[in-house]
């Protein structure tokens, strides 16, 4: 996507906004519905905002950062890097999956219809293709069974369908914080009240932390250096036509 | 972002699949509003309607048009391409515009609060960023003073921002989607009647163009290919330090 433009000294620095305003979102979705909304329990009405607080923390601010480990531990071994990457994804998705758990369990309890909203038919797509992209990449690439030559040529599908499932989780958050002011506020939106102010702030932070994780994301001279072993072997496959894994790393 | 993964053979049809959900969206924003909405006019309560219409149109559709115009004309001569990318933004601004006139006209005429939703502020953010880019983009490549280093470091930026605005673009629809669905609907929204269905699926479509819009944009061998002159001007740079304008192409 670009040449040598980002010098790589600068990566620390974006790596430090992306956690700086990850963290800020977390601590701002807290604080809404600590201050606003009650606060967080299993039981009674507050069920309900076990769910925006897990999955801001699991679907925006861990699979953020599951994206930002291979720019992260660019100098450490491949391996080491592949399992933190699947691990924090299985970290944020049983998270999500609590809220997600807390949401149906909520509708259930008051009788509320459920998957009506954009917001649900986003979120859906969101949690299939999430574990369909986690249980290809990990038969992909942690599984020792795929060829070199296969991994190559999935990697890049991988890449795009990450990023294109976190934006899509960071615009279905929007959408369910949306929905979720206009079902309390109602007209006193439009009256600038403190909540709607402090909601609408969130939303832009989150739509900055999507922002500065996909520029980390995109500069190529931020992407892991293949190390002298890893270029080797992809040398010797280029003078392959169709080479067989050549060993996992 | 990948190497050497998307055969070059296959961009005419992502093209085509991008064109086909975009001119979707466009028809399903129209059909929305003539069966639901009672159509569109500049009096009266419909004047709104010419807000989503025209925001689909210039924001959504000719913004994501002016995104593909490099890859679409990979192989015309790097001017044309430049100000074909220029005018279609244009087209996209002065629709996009007419789009702003009519909601702050139709608040105006209702007494409405103007910029106190989360959509509002994102489609504000959009148009000032939208703006800005175009200024400065003109500035760089248009424009015949910037120096050809000036121009190589400055490009990334500029289509890192591109794209960064037109998934803002998207996120700001989708949420005054949401708006307009639960302003008008109500609880009515949750009975799964028809329009609901509808404009859920619009934003689904939305999202899906966005995808194929971001997906042919990043990949490398789509890319446009340097000519042998444009080659020439490359390597020479290389040799220089800091090389002043070698001419505009």
């Amino acid at each position: 996507m670009e040449s040598a433009s980002s010098a790589p000294g600068a990566l620390p620095y974006y790596v430090a906004l992306s956690q700086l305003l990850g963290l800020s979102v977390v601590a701002m979705t807290g604080a809404w519905l600590g201050v606003y909304r009650g606060g967080i329990a299993w039981e009674s009405a507050l069920q309900f905002n076990v769910h925006p607080l897990c999955m801001v923390i699991g679907l925006i601010f861990l699979q953020g950062d599951a994206l930002l480990v291979y720019r992260v531990f660019r100098k450490e071994p491949k391996r080491t890097t592949k399992i933190v990457h699947g691990l924090l994804h299985v970290f944020a998705f049983v998270i999500a999956l609590v809220g997600l758990v807390a949401v149906f369990d909520y509708h259930k309890k008051k009788g509320y219809q459920d998957l009506y909203s954009l917001h649900s038919w986003c979120g859906l797509l969101v949690f299939i293709l999430y574990l369909v992209q986690w249980l290809v990449g990990f038969g992909f690439f942690l599984f020792p069974g795929a060829s070199f030559s296969l991994r190559s040529r999935y990697r890049p599908q991988h890449v795009f369908l990450g990023a294109a499932i976190f934006l899509l989780s960071v615009g279905t958050a929007l959408l369910g914080l949306k929905e979720a002011l206009l079902f309390e506020l109602g007209t006193r939106y439009s009256a600038f009240v403190p909540e709607g102010v402090l909601a609408n702030a969130l939303g832009l932070l989150l739509a900055g932390f999507a922002a500065v994780v996909l520029y980390i994301l995109t500069r190529a001279a931020w992407q892991r250096p293949a190390r002298a072993e890893e270029q080797a072997l992809s040398m010797d496959f280029k003078t392959l036509t169709e080479g067989d894994s050549p060993g996992s790393q």
